[in-house]
């Protein structure tokens, strides 16, 4: 037996996708063969819209369909904070907590030089003019070694602008038991346990 | 901070998929947005032919672009055997094994009344026809509570027919080590038990 052309071209392409592999996208195949055309209409049509309309920001790289992006753009945001961060989905999930009323620097990337991903690849270049002295500049990379490393390589050259720069920080997420922390994360929640006492 | 509208409406048509959740799909269409114009379009486009060229075989129902799909279509195969399957997916399963020559015929389901799936919308009913006397047909519907169900209701729709009436194995699957099977497979297992020696 041999498969339709469309449904192997369609299987193909949804494996591209990421966390999609062959299965899945079978899976996915069939199930968009059972909606009807429009639904199939408005997600093709989604895609398309999706990349006509979208870019990024070119102050902070965030995405956005309008010249600068949202945060960019309002005043009301404070001046004198930028929080740089790895992905624009990062972005949203601060927005999400809002805990913070700052600017944004997003880097499309993380450094990883096991994967030839180097200071050059990422949007690092840009974010030094718009560091001014006494700004805080807050590195919010993932807490992984290369977030880490990120993080650290962003201080060093940072620091010499006469930014103020801080670090996410580390420790027990809320709502979290003490006995199914991993040792690391209990170690750095000791190291930067907070006097609570007056 | 607003989302741009593009951006929204590709996440909420994303997250409509089956098995990605809104954070998938947050972060599905984030790569998308790295991704270059042409693999956005080529996506796209294989969603739309799909949903034009593709549509169910008249006889088999079965997924197909041409009027009768390739099995169907095919007088080599073995019209004396039909197997019955829930999903076109199962029968892609069935054909990679290589052991089986037959025809198919897919319910596109299986019966679930609490979901408030009855015969009637399954595609049992144009089955009847196609099956003759001394034609042995394969129940080959999964085996979960529902398949079983669809099973035993089809087994006793189509004996009176005259038709040889055959359930796939229970057994363990190749490879399976027997202190890992659950119980009720170990069961069937050894009911199904099939004698080796002369």
């Amino acid at each position: 037996m041999k498969y339709p052309p469309s449904l192997v071209s369609l299987i193909r392409e949804l494996s591209r996708l990421p966390g999609i592999g062959p299965k899945s996208a079978q899976r996915l195949a069939f199930h968009l063969f059972e909606q009807p055309r429009e639904d199939i209409e408005r997600l093709a049509g989604a895609l398309l819209a999706a990349k006509r309309d979208l870019h990024t920001c070119p102050v902070c790289f965030n995405i956005t369909d309008a010249e600068r992006c949202d945060v960019c753009s309002d005043p009301s945001r404070d001046q004198n904070l930028i929080c740089v961060v790895e992905e624009p989905g990062d972005v949203i999930a601060i927005e999400r907590s809002g805990e913070y009323r700052g600017l944004y620097h997003v880097l499309h990337g993380v450094l990883s030089p096991m994967n030839g991903v180097g200071p050059e690849k990422l949007h690092i270049k840009p974010l030094l003019p718009r560091v001014q002295e006494g700004q805080e500049i807050i590195l919010a990379t993932g807490t992984t070694v290369e977030g880490d490393a990120t993080a650290l390589y962003l201080q060093r050259l940072l620091e010499p602008l006469g930014a103020v720069v801080s670090r996410i920080a580390y420790g027990l997420p809320v709502g979290g038991a003490l006995e199914y922390a991993d040792e690391v994360t209990l170690g750095r929640a000791l190291t930067g346990r907070q006097r609570v006492s007056k």
